[in-house]
């Protein structure tokens, strides 16, 4: 289990995100100043229709793997969070720091052949070149035909599309892969934001006990974006939280028929997210989140997320962490 | 194919579980006399808020086999369903007659880390020891925030988090698991109820023509609570019948915009649930119930929903069931 | 790549369908003279409530693939695309010109037991022989007892279910499957429909770049109609395009809180399908459409729905096409 610093170093929570100068670009510009962790009514997002521009670099990790970074030499696996609200346009300029052509392909939102990020629409990045990408989203609204066209507003991500094969296998697998949030104009903003990336058999390609170790303070409320790649499924679980199948994954009033659940069976390339308060009729303690496929979770697919209270204190310790994997199967 | 006698015993259907005096704490008060399948106004879930204690034993079974029971000597695979309201309480008390410790881990519903289940939070059973799960549930609502809290209504389930490795993966697989539904105040109840549970490539670990005949009269509101275990993904599918892919099940109005189904992809610790009408414009016959991945139905991850006219017959017989799963592959 | 007039052939576009005597029985009597891509109001399904009388030819095909067809010599893979409203009625005369007995069994639709396709209901059709299944519909009404029964609206789909195995697991996998549309009273209707079926590691029985190359004009309601057969689990996955997780795939309204999605977990026998207005906010193209498994993509999952403008012109051309599965995995 890496430790919190790590975590956040890895995950680039939205905290410590906003506070840099790069950041400020990313974050819709309401987030760096909410405080919601301490409020009763949480922050919204805001209007939506910004321009902003953010550089990535890709970037050689060690152990051959490969990462997306706001600056030169911080790639980090996955990749920096993108935030938007619906409306906003992102111009991404992607820098190739590593010795094969690598591209940047995004789900859910809207860009031209220019942006897709393939080598069959020829927009891809040669080594030691660079890209501008644009991103564009929409609020929902009504066609001119009567029909409904929906809005951008979900949980995506972007991966390449070149390294290895045509489809990115090989730079998925490394490390090239992110999450992007696009937020409906009054969307619940979360305190807190945590990325699990199941790729392959890893999480955010590590095994426990290296996997991030999510912390929040009771009352909290906290983001989990679920990301897959790669060849396998899984299903993602959380010990003491259940979230709503819907597009938010909070319950939207008495109407809502959604599924609650707190699993979730997801493949390559799917994504989900959603909000919980931290503890929330369970009390501050070490929760697991893992895989539920029995030989994925003994394999290392499993991770904790860290509940303490105001004090940082947790009840009930966490018991043989480092024995967690030795078990043999049956 | 077991008869009726034996998926009865095993599934514990809510009628001969309401007739006993543990069991009487199990499911909700209003169950035990309504008489929804000959009433045309079906019966509803009480109002919550009950504190009810249950005494669950953990057993070895013939072959190796492990399973929960609400008595000694009488444990099943799955283990006794377990029916709430939103509101109440449960006191679980769980027995371990296995010789080695295991635990009691529910999806869906609050618990502290203390009935958590999980080695890492110390809350499993030793052999010849004794433990007390509390598993509460709630209704939903609005927090002080304005945001709505989901509520626990949902087919969840439980099972061992501990035995073979951390994750329960042997505990899982010997049997020890079962399901849990948990109503919100006003939900339709059903006449019956059966649980499916795909367990690596069995189903309640059976495979045909060992799997269970569920049987039901035409125009009975049936309850399926389907839940997956183990390693591998699966797709329920029910011959003749559909359902709504939301909370219930069932269409909730003209206004449900949730998809309809007939199959459904369900991966290890999902659980969903759905009531249908026997029969309902497609008439009394054998109705097969199946995995649909085609490897696995072949191999007897298959069983019959049989649905009688009021007098028990069926039209159409049952040609050639001995031979069902004697077929080569190609 | 196949070129478009195969695809045509293969898919049987409900434009081309409609305009065969034989067809004419197939889809509502409304879609053969809308024009709804050069109207602004898209054209609405019809009433329902017809009885409609349709024969279908079980072949053989080069290569021992096996195929359903409208006409002695021209069965297709996938086969004909069956379209009804709710409330229509399809007597489907089956004629066996295999050599093994085969069988129809129909996803989502009711019918009788002797309607079921299965060996254990003897609803098989041997070779030389023929047989009339019964296919029924019903729009969403509530029952009796107050509740809500769910319509048969819904994409779904027909398959064999005798050949190989009793659940017809050798017919699937050589090509005997078919879509089947039920439209509510008032749904939209598209302009194109495309089928796409994941049969084991194949796009409708073949692989890039061999995979139907979709043609449709910028602004041209497109219907996309997805299935899964055989053993293997997939997620499908189209650029620049998105549509939602419900009964239609098309936003129903504000109050829809339903997922946004670009790509989507499917098991076998799973069905799903929904509405894109071809480039809307993207542009014309060639956009992929694959399985986004990396290893499955990589094998040949994969091919093109090309959106031009009005002229038939492309922007960006379409690079290296015939490079792209020639690419050594990592
Ligand atoms: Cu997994
Ligand atoms: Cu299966
Ligand atoms: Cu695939």
């Amino acid at each position: 289990m890496t430790d919190s610093g790590a975590g956040v170093r890895r995950l680039l929570s939205r905290r410590s995100f906003a506070t840099g100068a790069v950041a400020a670009a990313v974050v819709p510009a309401a987030l760096g100043t909410a405080a919601a962790a301490t409020s009763d009514k949480p922050a919204a997002a805001d209007k939506g229709g910004d321009v902003r521009n953010l550089t990535l670099y890709m970037e050689k990790l060690p152990n051959g793997e490969m990462g997306y970074g706001l600056r030169p030499g911080e790639a980090t696996i996955p990749g920096p969070l993108i935030e938007l609200t619906e409306g906003d346009t992102m111009n991404i300029e992607v820098v190739n720091n590593l010795d094969v052509a690598a591209s940047l392909h995004v789900h859910g939102l809207d860009y031209d052949v220019a942006s897709d990020g393939t080598k069959m629409n020829d927009s891809v990045v040669q080594p030691g070149e660079r890209r501008t990408y644009v991103w564009r989203t929409h609020a929902p609204g009504k066609r001119h035909d009567g029909t409904w066209e929906a809005g951008s507003a979900g949980y995506w991500h972007y991966h390449d599309h070149n390294v290895g094969t045509e489809h990115g296998t090989g730079g998925i697998k490394k490390g090239l892969y992110g999450p992007v949030v696009v937020r409906r104009k009054g969307d619940v903003l979360p305190d807190k934001q945590f990325t699990v990336v199941f790729n392959d058999m890893t999480i955010n390609n590590r095994t426990a006990p290296n996997t991030p170790m999510f912390k929040a303070v009771r009352g909290e409320r906290v983001e989990f974006i679920v990301i897959t790649h790669g060849d396998f499924f899984h299903t993602f679980h959380v010990h003491g939280h259940r979230w709503v199948d819907n597009r938010t994954g909070i319950l939207e009033g008495p109407q809502d028929v959604s599924r609650v659940i707190d699993t979730k069976t997801t493949g390559p390339a799917d994504s989900f997210g959603f909000q919980v308060i931290a503890g929330e009729r369970v009390g501050a303690g070490h929760w697991m989140y893992h895989c539920h496929v029995q030989s994925h979770s003994d394999m290392g697919m499993s991770g904790v997320f860290m509940v303490t209270e105001a004090d940082g204190s947790v009840p009930g310790g966490m018991h043989d962490m480092h024995d967690m994997h030795n078990m043999p199967g049956m």
